[in-house]
């Protein structure tokens, strides 16, 4: 028998059996919803309702207690008030069960009172070998065996590779639901970790890593429980994959709100921030939407093997732009080869002048967009000076002819012995805008609303392989 | 006869007469788009058409020369390439022309060659006492009486109070575009000053700062030609309006690439941001995107009396995060007086906890979201201890009925005696997302895609205002 972290927690993501206890009939209930969803999306494990009153919930027969049930049962969701929770658990551990998601709040984050009962659920769950995840949040989604524990009403989603961690459930629902509409990468694990009593932000980490459907992790943390071990765990799991890192409760006012939120353990910022520097996890300065775009860039590009980016651009003030934001981020400006200038200087006009960023406006004029793009940014990927690109492109109709993004990617991707990281940004009428996107981004290049988020995005990729060269 | 700025200048946007020298009838030439700008717009004043080698272009008589029209000229657009542009200036010279728009490239912007061709234009206009926007840009857009020297194509705009000043006629074409379709704010005028041979930024924002249809004034600079000059004019316009202005060529990397984009004079970045902030001009860190960020809470809400912000939020993460950027911003939360505090918990469960971000997810269980969110906001900017607040919402379709956020903010709003600052921020399902953001914007409340963007506005908002206290 293994004892990885992996085996030891596989059964809250593939239990083979699983306990609803508090599924209820009641269409307005989380404990209905919770059912309903696990029911609707087929999981194929075994479903068991447990309701003392009701024969039924949903179709499924429901047992008055977790201990009439047939059969072993892994894993217990638990959506009962919080007061009922102590028994539950007794019950659960009386059957022997693996562990349990604790959905139900009115525990540690509502005071005293709550942090008395979080302990003695805690206990029981010791005593019995249990492990618990929450309480207070919406659990798991495992998007390769449709396995939740949600009682949030879940989008159609995308499979894909990166695993979503976040403290609170709502927040972690909502992001699922602006990840699943909004973003092109698709979503391996969605943990929602809640008050964190037992299994915390580390452990899960270690199970992630070890996760194959997991390239990359992104993560939403108030509070650190186990400073020291949260290192050691950074450490371990940067060198086999990417920690992109949102950790709130920065400041006074922020860890005040998150004592009453999920009643978090604060943490010096300055301190934080030096381990994450230390252990190779990117950071966001910035919230949900940083943590977003710089995830993107992980899930959809390949890691730079330099800093030197080539910015290919239609608009001057977009490349002076690029340039101060790519300083900010550590970058610099890739000095281009003679043989690349050339080959962009034979297509120009004589007036124009070319050097990095490449303004391509003038190219427009001789050879047309999708030509220009497809020069400039071949020449650049090719150059042995160049790591990255970043490439800015304006939509104004009737003055620039609309074409498809697509097949020109497709056609420069495929030239490329070596793969290098691309990023776009585009400004102009938003529906060609938005067109544009669609297509860049089923191409796998990730457009960002700003350069500035382009240089982020190149620069964390950056700082990544950095660390892990450094550590080489 | 009054001297100001705004009627030195005030023919550059409202000519009675002007002349197209270099109007094509090719119709894929600049000279040809230009034209069909001004005449498509419904201009009303006197267009003519200067072209030597056609009798008609677009309708219009052509003239071979400026001097064959018929009749006064305040402004000749002229659109030919730059070698005949001195010899268009002496015939504008000898015509009595006020001014001109020159949108020919290949000046100073491509070299020495183009810097002397820049300087004899500029000699020829100062003996006539003629007036010079440009050369290299596409110029003018009032939107008040449709006139315009631009050749980009132009979208269907909306009036408003904001005026945008850029460098490069590409880049404001581009932003123009990119506002008229994704802002609720609308455009005043439009002005890309090119190489700034003569008219220069100081000058426009003098004009501006006396326009009466301008409220707002958002900037992209990338050179400075007269500092102290431009320290006058910020010290003397932000007193009767605010100017929010993105200033690039901050990095070494960043003032090479605007050397050759504008040939534009580099200023050491610590004096300009110095410059900044003795001027009560609010100056972005990001780029274009913060530039109409904060452009957007300008243009649509008023400014906050204090630093005080209440934070109303269906999501405790959200809240969390907040508080967080709110300190960055120089901002507070909100003591919410005891009067508030009871108004929100009459409503609430029992077992929830009131604060400041107030986290009215428990008030959604008992009185709908539509209620919870005007309950507590309404009690919020009742309150004397709050002068701002950020709503934060999540649109988690069936889980949150969808509602109509207008009504709702519409019968906060007419509630409220003083008005204060309200800005937003949403997650979930995008198309919800985007249903709200409509709603919340035709009532003029500012949606923005993250939390640090919220903190931001609002501590833009507070610091012009701080700045206009401080020097009274």
């Amino acid at each position: 028998m293994t004892n990885s972290k992996y085996d030891e927690l596989k059964f809250f993501f593939e239990p083979e059996s699983v306990a609803v206890i508090g599924a209820s009939r009641h269409p307005l209930k989380f404990g209905h919803f919770l059912l309903k969803n696990l029911v609707d999306l087929g999981f194929k494990g075994k479903i068991h309702a447990v309701n003392p009153n009701a024969d039924q919930v949903l179709g499924l027969k429901a047992y008055p207690r977790i201990g009439l049930i047939e059969g072993k049962v892994d894993l217990a969701i638990i959506i009962v008030p919080a007061s009922k929770v102590p028994q539950v658990m007794r019950d659960c551990s009386d059957k022997h069960v693996r562990g349990a998601v604790i959905c139900s709040s009115g525990f540690r984050e509502t005071g005293q009172k709550g942090q008395i009962l979080e302990e003695e659920v805690l206990t029981i769950a010791k005593k019995a070998g249990m492990r618990v995840i929450g309480p207070n949040t919406t659990g798991i989604l495992n998007t390769s065996n449709s396995f939740t524990t949600s009682f949030a009403p879940l989008p159609k989603w995308k499979k894909g590779n990166v695993a979503f961690v976040a403290q609170t459930g709502l927040f972690a629902a909502a992001a699922f639901w602006w990840i699943v509409s909004k973003q092109p990468f698709g979503i391996s694990k969605i943990v929602g970790l809640g008050n964190k009593c037992d299994v915390d932000d580390a452990e899960i980490l270690e199970y992630l890593a070890e996760d194959e459907e997991t390239k990359v992790i992104a993560i939403y943390m108030e509070g650190v429980k186990d400073g020291r071990r949260l290192f050691e765990v950074f450490k371990k799991v940067t060198k086999k994959k990417p920690i992109i890192i949102l950790k709130s409760g920065r400041t006074p006012a922020g860890m005040k709100a998150s004592m009453s939120h999920t009643g978090s353990m604060a943490v010096k910022d300055e301190i934080f921030d030096a381990v994450c520097k230390q252990t190779g996890v990117i950071r966001v300065s910035g919230d949900l939407e940083e943590l977003l775009d710089i995830t993107k860039a992980f899930a959809l590009q390949p890691l730079p093997n330099g800093n030197r980016v080539a910015v290919i651009t239609v608009s001057g003030a977009g490349g002076v732009m690029t340039a101060d934001e790519c300083t900010k981020q550590g970058l610099e400006l890739a000095p281009l080869s003679d043989e690349t200038l050339n080959r962009i200087r034979v297509n120009m006009p004589a007036w124009a002048a070319i050097s990095n960023p490449v303004d391509i406006e003038p190219l427009f004029e001789v050879v047309g967009p999708e030509d220009s793009i497809r020069i400039a940014l071949n020449a650049a990927l090719q150059d042995q000076n160049v790591d990255s690109a970043i490439v800015l492109f304006i939509a104004v109709p009737r003055f620039i002819p609309i074409f498809d993004m697509k097949i020109i990617l497709r056609r420069i991707m495929e030239g490329h012995y070596k793969p290098k990281p691309v990023v776009t940004h585009l400004i102009g009428f938003k529906e060609t805008v938005d067109l544009y996107t669609t297509q860049l981004e089923e191409e796998s290049i990730p457009v960002y609303s700003s350069v500035e988020r382009c240089a982020k995005a190149l620069g964390s990729l950056w700082k990544y392989m950095q660390y892990q060269m450094r550590d080489k």
